[in-house]
Protein backbone atom coordinates (compact mmCIF):
# COMPACT_ATOMS: atom_id res chain seq x y z
CA UNK A 1 0.00 0.00 0.00
CA UNK A 2 1.41 3.52 -1.28
CA UNK A 3 0.15 6.81 0.95
CA UNK A 4 0.71 10.14 0.05
CA UNK A 5 0.34 12.04 3.85
CA UNK A 6 -0.48 15.63 3.41
CA UNK A 7 0.08 18.01 6.69
CA UNK A 8 -1.55 20.73 5.13
CA UNK A 9 -0.95 24.91 5.60
CA UNK A 10 -0.41 27.69 3.38
CA UNK A 11 3.29 28.48 4.53
CA UNK A 12 4.57 25.23 4.58
CA UNK A 13 2.38 21.90 3.00
CA UNK A 14 4.59 18.82 4.19
CA UNK A 15 4.32 15.41 1.74
CA UNK A 16 5.69 12.29 2.85
CA UNK A 17 5.26 9.10 0.58
CA UNK A 18 5.28 6.08 2.46
CA UNK A 19 4.59 2.15 1.32
CA UNK A 20 4.17 -1.22 3.18
CA UNK A 21 2.10 -2.88 4.87
CA UNK A 22 0.90 -2.91 9.27
CA UNK A 23 3.14 -5.01 10.45
CA UNK A 24 5.71 -5.28 8.17
CA UNK A 25 8.90 -2.84 7.77
CA UNK A 26 8.09 0.60 6.26
CA UNK A 27 9.45 2.21 2.80
CA UNK A 28 10.20 6.18 2.30
CA UNK A 29 9.70 6.92 -0.87
CA UNK A 30 9.88 10.78 -0.46
CA UNK A 31 9.65 13.50 1.62
CA UNK A 32 9.25 17.46 1.06
CA UNK A 33 7.31 20.64 1.51
CA UNK A 34 5.23 22.65 -0.48
CA UNK A 35 6.26 26.80 0.31
CA UNK A 36 4.17 29.50 -0.88
CA UNK A 37 5.45 32.73 0.06
CA UNK A 38 3.42 34.56 2.99
CA UNK A 39 2.71 38.03 1.32
CA UNK A 40 1.26 36.35 -2.01
CA UNK A 41 -2.47 36.82 -2.15
CA UNK A 42 -4.39 33.77 -0.89
CA UNK A 43 -5.55 32.97 -4.45
CA UNK A 44 -2.21 32.49 -5.85
CA UNK A 45 -0.48 30.40 -3.05
CA UNK A 46 -3.85 28.16 -3.51
CA UNK A 47 -2.93 27.62 -6.83
CA UNK A 48 1.19 27.13 -5.83
CA UNK A 49 0.08 24.16 -3.75
CA UNK A 50 -2.19 22.75 -6.13
CA UNK A 51 0.50 22.60 -8.53
CA UNK A 52 3.29 21.10 -5.74
CA UNK A 53 0.57 18.46 -4.78
CA UNK A 54 -0.16 17.62 -8.25
CA UNK A 55 3.38 17.46 -9.15
CA UNK A 56 3.88 14.66 -5.87
CA UNK A 57 0.55 12.70 -7.12
CA UNK A 58 2.24 12.01 -10.70
CA UNK A 59 5.93 11.37 -9.42
CA UNK A 60 4.28 8.72 -6.91
CA UNK A 61 0.97 7.97 -7.78
CA UNK A 62 -0.33 6.68 -4.40
CA UNK A 63 -3.22 4.45 -4.19
CA UNK A 64 -4.17 6.24 -1.11
CA UNK A 65 -3.99 10.01 0.33
CA UNK A 66 -4.08 10.84 4.32
CA UNK A 67 -4.83 14.68 5.38
CA UNK A 68 -4.76 16.07 8.66
CA UNK A 69 -8.47 16.66 10.03
CA UNK A 70 -8.37 20.59 10.77
CA UNK A 71 -10.01 21.44 13.95
CA UNK A 72 -11.08 25.00 14.25
CA UNK A 73 -8.42 26.32 17.33
CA UNK A 74 -7.58 29.16 19.08
CA UNK A 75 -5.57 30.45 16.40
CA UNK A 76 -8.01 31.36 13.95
CA UNK A 77 -5.91 33.11 11.39
CA UNK A 78 -4.16 29.82 11.05
CA UNK A 79 -7.04 27.25 11.23
CA UNK A 80 -8.80 28.62 8.01
CA UNK A 81 -5.27 28.46 5.77
CA UNK A 82 -4.63 25.37 7.17
CA UNK A 83 -8.36 24.06 5.80
CA UNK A 84 -8.25 25.80 3.29
CA UNK A 85 -4.39 23.63 2.38
CA UNK A 86 -6.44 20.54 2.93
CA UNK A 87 -8.94 21.25 0.95
CA UNK A 88 -6.99 21.62 -2.08
CA UNK A 89 -5.20 18.30 -1.14
CA UNK A 90 -8.29 16.74 -0.60
CA UNK A 91 -9.85 17.95 -4.43
CA UNK A 92 -6.60 17.32 -5.55
CA UNK A 93 -6.88 13.45 -4.58
CA UNK A 94 -10.86 12.85 -5.41
CA UNK A 95 -10.20 14.73 -8.99
CA UNK A 96 -8.12 11.57 -9.71
CA UNK A 97 -10.33 9.10 -8.18
CA UNK A 98 -7.75 8.29 -5.32
CA UNK A 99 -9.33 7.61 -1.65
CA UNK A 100 -9.04 10.82 0.80
CA UNK A 101 -8.56 9.59 4.69
CA UNK A 102 -8.91 12.24 7.25
CA UNK A 103 -6.60 12.00 10.64
CA UNK A 104 -7.10 13.89 13.54
CA UNK A 105 -3.36 15.13 15.08
CA UNK A 106 -4.36 12.80 18.29
CA UNK A 107 -4.46 9.94 16.33
CA UNK A 108 -1.56 9.98 14.46
CA UNK A 109 0.50 10.86 17.87
CA UNK A 110 -0.86 7.66 19.65
CA UNK A 111 -0.34 5.55 15.95
CA UNK A 112 3.20 6.64 16.17
CA UNK A 113 4.31 7.08 19.52
CA UNK A 114 1.82 5.14 22.11
CA UNK A 115 0.59 9.07 23.19
CA UNK A 116 -1.88 11.34 22.13
CA UNK A 117 -0.36 14.13 22.90
CA UNK A 118 3.57 12.94 21.95
CA UNK A 119 5.40 16.63 21.09
CA UNK A 120 6.74 17.17 17.79
CA UNK A 121 10.56 15.74 19.01
CA UNK A 122 8.43 12.56 19.75
CA UNK A 123 6.54 12.08 16.42
CA UNK A 124 9.95 13.24 14.61
CA UNK A 125 12.29 10.68 16.54
CA UNK A 126 9.75 7.65 16.25
CA UNK A 127 9.40 8.51 11.99
CA UNK A 128 13.16 8.49 11.64
CA UNK A 129 13.26 4.80 13.58
CA UNK A 130 10.03 3.40 11.89
CA UNK A 131 11.66 4.74 8.09
CA UNK A 132 14.99 3.56 8.69
CA UNK A 133 15.94 7.13 8.50
CA UNK A 134 19.75 9.01 9.01
CA UNK A 135 18.47 11.78 10.91
CA UNK A 136 14.13 13.15 11.72
CA UNK A 137 13.14 15.01 8.23
CA UNK A 138 13.29 18.92 8.77
CA UNK A 139 11.19 21.00 9.04
CA UNK A 140 8.29 19.02 11.36
CA UNK A 141 5.46 19.62 8.73
CA UNK A 142 7.54 16.81 6.48
CA UNK A 143 7.71 14.77 9.45
CA UNK A 144 4.20 15.12 10.74
CA UNK A 145 3.24 13.82 6.55
CA UNK A 146 5.20 10.69 6.98
CA UNK A 147 3.71 9.97 10.20
CA UNK A 148 0.80 10.66 8.78
CA UNK A 149 1.10 8.18 5.93
CA UNK A 150 2.36 5.34 8.46
CA UNK A 151 -1.04 6.57 11.05
CA UNK A 152 -3.03 5.28 7.69
CA UNK A 153 -0.85 2.45 7.15
CA UNK A 154 -1.16 0.79 10.69
CA UNK A 155 -4.70 2.41 10.95
CA UNK A 156 -6.30 0.92 7.68
CA UNK A 157 -6.88 -3.11 8.77
CA UNK A 158 -9.28 -1.51 11.44
CA UNK A 159 -10.88 0.91 9.65
CA UNK A 160 -11.66 -1.70 6.99
CA UNK A 161 -12.94 -4.04 9.46
CA UNK A 162 -14.92 -1.60 10.80
CA UNK A 163 -16.57 -0.04 7.68
CA UNK A 164 -16.85 -3.92 6.59
CA UNK A 165 -19.33 -4.36 10.02
CA UNK A 166 -20.99 -1.15 9.56
CA UNK A 167 -21.74 -2.60 5.92
CA UNK A 168 -22.73 -6.06 6.90
CA UNK A 169 -24.97 -4.41 9.79
CA UNK A 170 -26.75 -1.83 7.38
CA UNK A 171 -27.55 -4.75 5.00
CA UNK A 172 -28.79 -6.73 7.62
CA UNK A 173 -31.30 -4.12 8.31
CA UNK A 174 -32.68 -4.21 4.71
CA UNK A 175 -35.54 -6.44 5.51
CA UNK A 176 -36.79 -4.90 8.81
CA UNK A 177 -36.79 -1.68 7.40
CA UNK A 178 -38.60 -2.23 4.58
CA UNK A 179 -41.28 -4.48 6.52
CA UNK A 180 -41.93 -1.66 8.79
CA UNK A 181 -42.42 0.69 5.62
CA UNK A 182 -45.01 -1.78 4.40
CA UNK A 183 -46.35 -1.72 7.69
CA UNK A 184 -46.96 1.41 8.15
CA UNK A 185 -48.97 2.18 4.59
CA UNK B 1 -17.68 45.25 -14.68
CA UNK B 2 -19.03 41.85 -14.62
CA UNK B 3 -18.58 40.29 -11.12
CA UNK B 4 -18.69 36.66 -9.64
CA UNK B 5 -19.93 36.62 -5.90
CA UNK B 6 -19.48 33.43 -4.45
CA UNK B 7 -21.35 33.05 -1.01
CA UNK B 8 -19.05 29.69 -0.25
CA UNK B 9 -20.42 26.80 1.70
CA UNK B 10 -20.27 22.88 0.66
CA UNK B 11 -24.12 21.62 1.10
CA UNK B 12 -25.14 25.35 -0.69
CA UNK B 13 -22.39 27.43 -2.52
CA UNK B 14 -24.36 30.34 -3.50
CA UNK B 15 -23.53 31.75 -6.89
CA UNK B 16 -24.32 35.02 -8.42
CA UNK B 17 -23.40 36.90 -11.33
CA UNK B 18 -23.84 40.95 -11.63
CA UNK B 19 -22.81 43.96 -13.99
CA UNK B 20 -22.23 47.58 -13.99
CA UNK B 21 -20.52 50.44 -12.33
CA UNK B 22 -20.88 52.12 -8.97
CA UNK B 23 -23.45 54.76 -9.27
CA UNK B 24 -25.55 53.71 -12.01
CA UNK B 25 -28.05 50.95 -12.28
CA UNK B 26 -26.95 47.04 -12.05
CA UNK B 27 -28.00 44.24 -13.90
CA UNK B 28 -28.03 40.32 -12.99
CA UNK B 29 -26.45 37.87 -15.36
CA UNK B 30 -27.14 35.19 -13.52
CA UNK B 31 -28.01 33.53 -9.82
CA UNK B 32 -27.78 29.72 -8.77
CA UNK B 33 -26.85 27.83 -6.18
CA UNK B 34 -24.11 24.47 -6.65
CA UNK B 35 -25.15 22.18 -4.05
CA UNK B 36 -23.65 19.11 -2.62
CA UNK B 37 -25.09 15.56 -0.82
CA UNK B 38 -24.05 16.12 2.96
CA UNK B 39 -23.70 12.33 3.35
CA UNK B 40 -21.15 12.44 0.57
CA UNK B 41 -17.65 12.70 1.30
CA UNK B 42 -15.43 15.50 1.38
CA UNK B 43 -13.46 14.92 -1.36
CA UNK B 44 -16.44 14.30 -4.36
CA UNK B 45 -18.09 17.15 -3.07
CA UNK B 46 -15.20 19.19 -2.92
CA UNK B 47 -14.72 17.97 -6.89
CA UNK B 48 -18.56 18.81 -7.47
CA UNK B 49 -18.48 22.25 -6.23
CA UNK B 50 -15.14 22.51 -8.44
CA UNK B 51 -16.96 21.75 -11.65
CA UNK B 52 -20.14 23.60 -10.49
CA UNK B 53 -18.32 27.07 -10.42
CA UNK B 54 -16.08 26.37 -13.49
CA UNK B 55 -19.70 26.05 -15.23
CA UNK B 56 -20.35 29.36 -14.39
CA UNK B 57 -17.07 31.06 -15.12
CA UNK B 58 -17.30 29.81 -18.46
CA UNK B 59 -20.83 30.94 -18.95
CA UNK B 60 -20.17 34.44 -17.83
CA UNK B 61 -16.16 34.94 -18.06
CA UNK B 62 -16.48 37.74 -14.75
CA UNK B 63 -13.45 40.20 -14.61
CA UNK B 64 -13.69 39.61 -10.75
CA UNK B 65 -14.85 36.86 -8.04
CA UNK B 66 -15.77 38.52 -4.84
CA UNK B 67 -15.93 35.72 -1.78
CA UNK B 68 -17.52 35.91 1.39
CA UNK B 69 -14.23 36.07 4.23
CA UNK B 70 -14.35 33.46 6.47
CA UNK B 71 -14.07 33.80 10.45
CA UNK B 72 -13.74 30.98 12.82
CA UNK B 73 -17.55 31.41 14.48
CA UNK B 74 -18.91 29.53 17.05
CA UNK B 75 -20.38 26.69 14.67
CA UNK B 76 -17.07 24.64 13.88
CA UNK B 77 -18.47 21.92 12.06
CA UNK B 78 -19.75 24.47 9.27
CA UNK B 79 -16.91 26.90 9.15
CA UNK B 80 -14.53 24.29 8.18
CA UNK B 81 -16.91 23.49 5.38
CA UNK B 82 -17.02 27.51 4.29
CA UNK B 83 -13.41 27.66 4.37
CA UNK B 84 -12.88 24.67 2.25
CA UNK B 85 -15.66 25.66 -0.42
CA UNK B 86 -14.52 29.09 -0.21
CA UNK B 87 -10.88 27.45 -1.46
CA UNK B 88 -12.19 25.70 -4.28
CA UNK B 89 -13.56 29.35 -5.33
CA UNK B 90 -10.67 31.20 -5.04
CA UNK B 91 -8.88 28.28 -6.51
CA UNK B 92 -10.44 28.27 -9.62
CA UNK B 93 -10.51 32.10 -10.30
CA UNK B 94 -6.94 32.15 -9.65
CA UNK B 95 -5.99 29.49 -12.07
CA UNK B 96 -7.29 31.53 -14.30
CA UNK B 97 -5.65 34.68 -13.51
CA UNK B 98 -8.82 36.32 -12.22
CA UNK B 99 -8.50 38.87 -9.71
CA UNK B 100 -10.15 37.47 -6.00
CA UNK B 101 -11.42 39.84 -3.82
CA UNK B 102 -12.84 39.01 -0.14
CA UNK B 103 -15.30 41.16 1.96
CA UNK B 104 -16.93 39.95 5.58
CA UNK B 105 -20.45 39.45 6.30
CA UNK B 106 -20.65 42.64 7.94
CA UNK B 107 -18.67 44.68 5.20
CA UNK B 108 -21.52 43.05 2.34
CA UNK B 109 -24.91 43.68 5.19
CA UNK B 110 -23.26 47.48 5.79
CA UNK B 111 -22.64 48.14 1.68
CA UNK B 112 -26.28 46.62 1.14
CA UNK B 113 -27.97 47.95 3.43
CA UNK B 114 -26.62 50.65 5.44
CA UNK B 115 -26.44 48.53 8.51
CA UNK B 116 -23.76 45.93 9.20
CA UNK B 117 -26.03 44.02 11.33
CA UNK B 118 -29.03 43.48 9.02
CA UNK B 119 -30.31 39.85 8.92
CA UNK B 120 -30.54 38.21 5.99
CA UNK B 121 -34.59 39.36 4.58
CA UNK B 122 -33.34 43.25 4.77
CA UNK B 123 -30.34 41.66 2.76
CA UNK B 124 -32.77 39.66 -0.10
CA UNK B 125 -34.70 42.46 -0.03
CA UNK B 126 -32.40 45.26 -0.65
CA UNK B 127 -31.08 42.94 -3.66
CA UNK B 128 -34.54 42.15 -4.98
CA UNK B 129 -34.70 46.26 -5.04
CA UNK B 130 -31.25 46.95 -6.49
CA UNK B 131 -31.43 44.17 -8.97
CA UNK B 132 -35.30 45.20 -10.25
CA UNK B 133 -36.04 41.49 -9.62
CA UNK B 134 -39.49 40.34 -9.50
CA UNK B 135 -38.97 38.57 -6.27
CA UNK B 136 -36.05 37.98 -3.62
CA UNK B 137 -33.56 34.99 -4.43
CA UNK B 138 -33.90 32.07 -3.37
CA UNK B 139 -32.67 30.29 -0.95
CA UNK B 140 -30.45 32.88 0.94
CA UNK B 141 -27.10 31.58 -0.24
CA UNK B 142 -28.18 32.59 -3.65
CA UNK B 143 -28.93 36.23 -2.39
CA UNK B 144 -26.15 36.73 -0.95
CA UNK B 145 -24.04 35.94 -3.81
CA UNK B 146 -25.72 38.74 -5.52
CA UNK B 147 -25.09 40.87 -2.56
CA UNK B 148 -21.23 39.93 -2.67
CA UNK B 149 -20.54 40.65 -6.47
CA UNK B 150 -22.86 44.18 -5.65
CA UNK B 151 -21.00 45.23 -2.17
CA UNK B 152 -17.58 44.52 -4.45
CA UNK B 153 -18.79 46.58 -7.55
CA UNK B 154 -19.36 49.53 -4.72
CA UNK B 155 -16.38 48.94 -3.21
CA UNK B 156 -14.44 48.83 -5.61
CA UNK B 157 -13.29 52.79 -6.44
CA UNK B 158 -12.21 53.10 -2.63
CA UNK B 159 -10.35 50.20 -2.67
CA UNK B 160 -8.87 51.27 -5.71
CA UNK B 161 -7.77 54.56 -4.38
CA UNK B 162 -6.53 52.55 -1.21
CA UNK B 163 -4.44 50.46 -3.02
CA UNK B 164 -2.91 53.12 -5.19
CA UNK B 165 -2.12 55.55 -2.33
CA UNK B 166 -0.34 52.31 -0.44
CA UNK B 167 1.57 51.54 -4.02
CA UNK B 168 2.46 55.72 -4.19
CA UNK B 169 3.72 55.38 -0.28
CA UNK B 170 5.61 52.31 -0.88
CA UNK B 171 7.51 53.72 -4.09
CA UNK B 172 8.01 56.98 -2.11
CA UNK B 173 9.80 55.27 0.44
CA UNK B 174 12.41 53.55 -1.76
CA UNK B 175 15.10 55.88 -1.70
CA UNK B 176 15.23 56.49 1.48
CA UNK B 177 15.47 52.58 1.93
CA UNK B 178 17.97 52.86 -0.06
CA UNK B 179 20.00 55.43 1.05
CA UNK B 180 19.95 53.80 4.80
CA UNK B 181 21.27 50.48 3.34
CA UNK B 182 24.20 52.75 1.64
CA UNK B 183 25.26 54.60 5.29
CA UNK B 184 25.40 50.96 7.10
CA UNK B 185 27.73 48.82 4.82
Amino acid sequence: MRVLGVDPGLTRCGIGVVEGVAGRPLTMLGVGVVRTPSDDEIGPRLVAIERGIEAWLDEHRPELVAVERVFAQHNVRTVMGTAQASAVAMLCAARRGIPVTLHTPSEVKAAITGSGRADKAQVGAMVTRLLRLAEPPRPADAADALALAICHIWRAPAMNRLQQAQAAARASRIPSTASVRKVTR
